[in-house]
């Protein structure tokens, strides 16, 4: 098995992070956090990919695709989240363990963001801590490849 | 400013954690998530308290407390979670940052624990990576504060 | 195992029965309840020990330590009933099957009284018949533990 | 007056009680609860009848027809518990006094059942001890008919 | 077509009216207040039949029959009323003319009497009277009946 | 007392009954509905006052006015029926009787028009039968006023 | 076992089709629709037997008898979909695996319809298709058996 | 008119079938299930055209498509069922009537799974039987076509 | 009778009041406003006691204790407000009339904060004046003592 | 600035107080109120004006011309409590600080009176001490007028 | 007909409009909007009246009598959008078409200010463009009245 | 920056628009309402772009697009309106002020399309005129472009 490799999947509008107002939201882009993330990744051994779509279908493909492929996916479904029943039949339909993050804490967002049609099928969720809710989910995962490695 | 401690408060029925069934949830005890998460802060150069207690006021006496004494709360309200507004407004009266944090994804499990009545006065939130999701919050915390740090 | 012995609690505010208005509500204290619960218990061969409170950390507090030290509890949650999720938990966390018990029929009274949080983690639930509630409670006790005892 | 005698009535679908995968539910039966019923209380000096109907109607006359006969009423109306407002205005149309049993703890099953149209105009409900929850009442029963003859 | 004939059905526990604490709702009968109607509606030139069940497919198969039989049926559904859709789907399969009437204005007893299952598919309703409810229903037949015949 | 005098009172937009798509509705308008009313009451032993307003304060008045001076109301609320607590209160606030009236059957209209904030305080309700809605209310107001003058 | 015995059961007011309106409905009636599945499971080599009722308890009845005799229950509960629960429970404590059909689509029809309180005891549900309905029914039905004994 | 094509379409992740999984699936894909269905059309005349597709505007696309070119369509929606409103409008928009199927008993499943937003504007709905609930869909269409043609 | 004596209770996080950003909320701590109350009240001949605590069953034994020592009691149940049925129960069960307040307009605040389970059993309730919002209270409570004491 | 004058509004019904059934609600009209409410302004320094009506866009328009006139207004809306968001935005669209006061407590009271429209748009509310709610009213104006005073 | 007059009319508080705030809300009042509105109304060869209004009966009155008189209403209800089924009547029994508009987009404000009772029974709305609500509203009408004159 | 360029963007199904039952809808197309626009807007001196799709990705990157590149977008999201955050979180990412318009009146339809997810981030909604909603919509722009270019 492809033990050895993370997927991470950022969903819509996520591309447009760190391009606009810098001067309020900062200039890190989505593909800084993947640059950050594969490098944190690498040093711990593994192996990191990751993608962004504002596509549901193309979202609905790549996690398909990512059976048999890799360890775990850490994704950030976005505005998917929140009723994207195709995003989740996916998941549940896969065997590969699913990390739900959200940038924001979506708890203190408007009333539509506190439910997430994907949460009751993944491993766990975390949100509200900016590009370290990427940090935190790479963290578990490691924590838990190297246990299950035996490390 | 005491910006080197971390209080970990944990809720009601904690305390049994490890010491009942470990055929099935393990024997991991409170106290051993407490041993190691003072290693992993301390490895960090943070110090960290841990405290348990199943009752409310308690809890909410030690959050009041925490105040200019913690550069962080992690928190594990357990069932207050979901109905004590006195613990949640004790997180709000304060200016020591929160995450929270859950063993179980709560979002599997039975309709009332979906609803979490502090998630909107802490940081972000982490749940389902068992004792993992302490770790995630620790390290979300470390980060942080190297940041701020300047590290 | 100590099957011989069945722990009684009262919650929040039971500690005034009888010794308001007993015009009303007649003069049968607690204390007058847990003596004659006790007679009969004795009757019919078991130990029978009574706790009143109005914590609830207290009350989480003495479930968890009635594991392994009783055979059976019947629990008047009062107030707690019907929003202490702590309490809840502390009966789902030990094995002494509980029995909910209540004065009153509280699908009589206020719509709020009318939802119990810990129905669905106790074997069952009396209500409506007074103190006979724990007498009825009582009964089932002896009828089960005679029972598993083979008579 | 009828203080002597007892009516039990049992609603829709009790009649297959242990008739049915008695390696599961064990092989008593609604007349083998009848005649432990009968015994108990004709040991206490009471009579006590029997009736079991699929049909609303008959459930309904049969209530009707108590009134002046019997001193009290142990009904498990089964599914008419949870929408048969014929059944609950028959019980509040007579000054029999009325105990609700189940024997599954109705709060445990699904949501529609949590519910029931009946438990207003009842003394008490009682639920969850299989054919216990009968024996439980009719102990209050007992109790009360002593109490009322000064016993 | 027999214009002439009115039918007035009573449904559940309305047989017990006038039986029961006469001293607080009258002593006046169905069968009182069926002999008056009849009496106002021979007056007026037209017959009357009535008839009251606890059963429910007993009503479903009198409404039924009523088809072609007669001009208008008066129809106290008692509390088939609240959740009875085979009396509501009996009413709309045929093409007599039904008017809703009850005794008590169900707005101001219990909320679940406050809606009417039937009532989208009757002519019109009548409550809050007593027994008027039914004559004012037997008016408004009358008038209409006369006017369709050019009186 | 002034027992011989009965209140007719027309909410808003029923000034323009009759007046406009005559082929639809028919050429009776309220000033000849008020008409029929007065004959008929005048042939019964009394008198009969109508008035009709567009404005919630106007009502509210001549309601309040009414007290002591009528011995029944016949109001038809129109659109006021659904949300003028204000009308309610004055009904409550008086000691005439008043009974809701309505053209159409609202239970077959809109959701919104099946709820009525006065229903709670009038002694009943008539709708769904055009015109002849007052006239079954005034036969009712005749019927009681004649027993209560022991005719 | 009786594996070639289906069971057709019709509920309340079906015994109306095609008797009334028959420009609008056709007039195709129940026994007619009998008739032909009759002939197309005795095609197939099954027998198949169906009834009518216009009451709960005789449909309750005639579900548990079917217990041990037949090899498929096809139920059309009409008005009984949406509230008896009664019968619900009767599909579920027999093991004759049963379907569910409607002659409209529920979903396009009074609210009150969309929900059915005996699809979550049922295989599958069949709706909108008229009298194709059943045949749709009975060909799963035959697919099924057929697979079942190896063809 | 193009009376002899009949088009199945698949939604998200129904690619999955018979792929993951076999030994509690089975190993049919929903290429077999084409198969198969193509067949069975074939042998009563029609042809048959099937799509699978995870995109929600490509299903819109086919469905648009349609119009003109099949006579019906047998439409599993899968997870753009609960929320799809543009496949909706789709339907809607075209003359094609449209069978639902679901392979699960939506009912039994999720309570989100339970409402269907394209259910409304389809003919009528199957569900619960595996690949025969296309099977089943298959047999209303080829009745229907035949008798329209007269057959 | 010691109807010199007024008790006023402030429950969770009041005693953080004027400790915490005084340049905003003002340096008024808890103790000040009790000293101004004592001053208040005394003035008008009356003792008043104080307290404050974090701790529901606290604040129960409290409310319990004051019974027959306070002509009344001035309460700001602060969080405990909004879900605290063991308070609630407190008040119910003496005889001690009650007043609640609150510093701020919980109207205005959080969704959650409009429910009071505490204003039905209560005399009145006072919100929105800061401090004053006790001074009202106290203003309220002297002029109905000084009524009944006939000055 | 007019600083020195207070304008007390009456809404609808509040003329009949004191002037129906004065042994039961006592015989203290509106005008007794704003007698001692001048008086007792009076003493304090200030002018207060009184109006009462029973028409919604009247009281609008005197909310509004208060503008600039009066320092505070005090209000009682009576039944526009619950509906009138003209009454809510015209108390927002003004400057004069409103204080929302009622007779009773809303809370004991019907379900619907428990929810106010405007009091999410006035300083506070004050309900249940009969007259004296207009009391504490003016004493928390008088208290906030001479701190603005600085007396 | 009177093709060529347009009616607008202001509901309650609108005539506050740039009297308050200048600074904020600019320094456009009613009476300026009314101005430009029939300077573009006739330039386009229309005549425009218009009218403010607090008071619901008189909104009601108006447009009551605009039937017959004017080609359309263009309607601000503003708080009367939300409750007033009296004025929704009124547009509904006129054959007048009226057009909804507001200042402010409702759907960015206050719950309660979502729905709007009149919205079914204007032809369309327009809101959130501040005074060029209106202005689109007359273009409307005029490209619609000129079509209907053939220009 | 290009303020002279106006998008307009059409969701899923709009395509269909003209091109079906011309005898009921009319014959206008998307392409003839794009023209249209085009020229008024040219008049106006501003250009216009035009775009349908069926896929929400690319109307979600399509309004990403427009980013600095338009001055105004007014769409018609179509079936998008009640679903899709994506679309919302589109608008809502970038600086291009919006639109919302619709053929249909939404308020008269189904119940489910009263609600838009995109109301509360666009300028403000237009809906019911037909193609006259695009036009009001684009006077709209017209007004404010000039009046921001000081026209």
């Amino acid at each position: 098995m492809n033990l050895n490799k993370i997927l991470v999947l950022h969903g819509p509008n996520l591309n447009l992070l760190g391009k606009r107002e810098p001067e309020i939201y900062g200039s890190t882009t989505i593909d800084d956090i993947n640059s950050m993330l594969k490098e944190e990744a690498s040093k711990a051994g593994f192996a990191l990919d990751a993608m962004q779509t504002n596509h549901e279908g193309v979202l609905v493909d790549a996690i398909q695709a990512a059976n048999g492929q890799y360890a775990y996916i850490i994704l950030n479904a976005a505005a998917f989240t929140h009723y994207s029943i195709a995003v989740r039949d996916a998941i549940a339909a896969i065997s590969v363990p699913t990390i739900e993050v959200h940038l924001s804490n979506i708890h203190k967002r408007e009333e539509f963001r506190h439910h997430s049609v994907i949460a009751s099928v993944v491993v766990g969720q975390i949100c509200g801590f900016g590009a370290d809710s990427y940090f935190a989910a790479l963290q578990v995962v490691i924590r838990e490849l190297n246990r299950e490695a035996g490390k």
